[in-house]
């Protein structure tokens, strides 16, 4: 809540500023819990562990800081293309809310930097409602912000933008993927898109190599304009998993979790399993939004290469026990995800086959 | 301690990589405290609010965790015009440690997002050590931070880093001003030099009117070359603050703290003022470092702007009840500061008169 309140060194005019910030104001106001403290003017943003409730110590006896922090990668470069503004604060949250989760974590509050060329209040309030929208999909408080005209880092109307969570996890309950086995299942839920990775990628064949422009439809995106594909917001998985954890508190039938970001389902799995285990994933068994073949023909690109940076249709993975998978599958279901069996843990050595 | 090992993805080479890997493993490493939980590939950065000794829940009954983010503005630009990449990482955890600070916070973790055009090991490792250093010097853990490459956002050689704290202060001891009172004192902590703010107006001045080099030795900045001076890092008044807050935990004597950011004097201290006070200083009470004369004159600029955009050598002030304002001035020479008496709390309307 801090630092949207001094906007004005940066030399917006005082009217276009205390708009912004009446409209920034709200975008905040929507995300707080009575765990937020108001402090007009002040430095920093204050979040109670607890509120009367005593909620917090009932459930957490050892609680674990847990911290994320991301960026959009050149996914704004897109929504500076589009002048779409408002979507791009919901990819921002989502890189960071749902890395926390792997560790199952609960978000508490989120903050977010924002870097323009210019100070443009409408275009930062259009940003800050994204981030805001992002953080009620992840039932997180926006505790604060920080804006920074830097016009001579930032091209005109380039932009960047950074978040940072904070969540929380009792002790004995991080997951960490140390307790998968052979045998266990690999829960795939759909992403929404390309979500935030691969965009290096994915612009260079679209805007490079195919000249193409954002307003183009084709009929491989079910006539669909591109640059609407392209910017969809990436899934904030927060709700169903939480959710889900919550069901489980006393037997950890999740054993390890994996957010696929940046070098996709082979480059994110491996990072929670253990020795002697490796991913079997059988490629057909997920239905793949049709940006991912699109863009493979585009290119052309290489399948190897493809599932190496996009999370080809899959953005959120669970490991479980075998005799828990359906009825965990029923759950997430029921909670609003596309749940797909994508595989089985099986002997190797920490890599992932895709069959 | 999540995304540091994620670099492979952004298409450095395996060596490049393992060798930055493991400089910045030192550098986050020179930071923990048993609270860090170690995660190896982890999402995620995991702090314990208590580890076994169970200080913390001695420390704090009710405790509210307070988070601050900021960037450094455009002194990233003189770090890359100077190719000096090692002191930007202590301003990045000055801007939001002392903001942090100003509420009575103990810094707990730190994490950086660093953007670069592209991604030099050598570069990316100075940053990170930066960030160590200032880590260590505010007593906060490292623990984790994310690296962007983005070479059609920033231009070669550009880079821009955002950082974000969270801490901890107990509920009753958070300092907001309101106790603040006419006749209490204003305590000013000498700042290093700009610190991280005003480099838009600096750089202005020394570049582009005046066509200086960042290697020019000027006999009003005591024979020291420009860039040296201008790159001076920001004082992290941490360590001090807490250690006198610590002091007095029954009485609250210091009734309210600015750190001196973006609007300098006159736009800090109002922040922190109940109705009904002003803040007279005496403008004559401290020593000004010489590189603000040497802007002023430069410019030429005129003394308010110079004191609407730059801390003119006071970078923290403490408004403290009258009584203790010598013995408080004293402690706080002791832990190392340059303390001076800059003011007085007067009637009036929650302005900073300069006399």
């Amino acid at each position: 809540m801090a630092k949207y309140l001094t906007y004005k060194q940066a030399g917006v005019s005082i009217e276009a500023n205390d708009e912004m910030v009446e409209k920034i104001n709200d975008s905040l106001q929507s995300t707080f819990s009575p765990r937020v403290m108001p402090l007009k003017n002040g430095f920093a943003g204050l979040f109670r562990l607890d509120y009367d409730e005593k909620l917090f110590k009932k459930n957490y006896k050892n609680p674990v800081l847990v911290a994320c922090t991301d960026g959009v990668g050149s996914k704004v470069q897109l929504a500076s293309k589009a002048k779409k503004y408002d979507t791009v604060g919901i990819d921002l949250v989502a890189m960071s809310v749902n890395d926390m989760l792997v560790q199952g974590a609960e978000p508490l509050f989120f903050l977010d930097y924002v870097a323009v060329h210019e100070l443009l209040p409408d275009n930062i309030a259009e940003m800050v409602k994204g981030v805001a929208a992002g953080c009620r999909l992840a039932n997180c408080a926006l505790l604060g912000g920080e804006t920074a005209e830097m016009p001579d880092t930032y091209a005109k109307d380039d932009f960047d933008m950074a978040g940072f969570a904070v969540g929380v996890v009792e002790r004995k309950r991080i997951i960490t993927g140390k307790t998968i086995q052979i045998g266990d299942v690999i829960l795939g839920l759909a992403s929404s898109g390309l979500h935030s990775n691969g965009y290096a990628l994915a612009r260079s064949i679209c805007f490079k190599n195919n000249n193409f422009k954002m307003t183009d439809k084709f009929d491989e995106l079910d006539g669909k304009e591109l640059g609407e594909v392209l910017l969809e917001p990436t899934r904030i998985y927060v709700k169903p998993v939480v959710k889900l954890l919550s069901q489980y508190k006393v037997k950890q039938v999740v054993h390890g979790m994996a957010h696929i970001t940046g070098s996709g389902l082979p480059g994110n799995i491996p990072r929670v399993l253990p020795k002697g285990c490796d991913a079997v994933l059988q490629k057909d068994s997920w239905e793949m939004p049709k940006i991912f073949p699109f863009l493979q023909k585009m290119g052309p690109v290489e399948e190897n290469e493809m599932f190496d940076v996009f999370n080809m249709g899959i953005g959120y993975v669970l490991i479980v026990a075998e005799d828990f998978a359906d009825s965990i599958a029923h759950k997430l279901t029921q909670y609003g995800e596309k749940v797909y069996r994508i595989g089985r843990i099986c002997s190797g050595s920490r890599r992932v086959i895709i069959k």
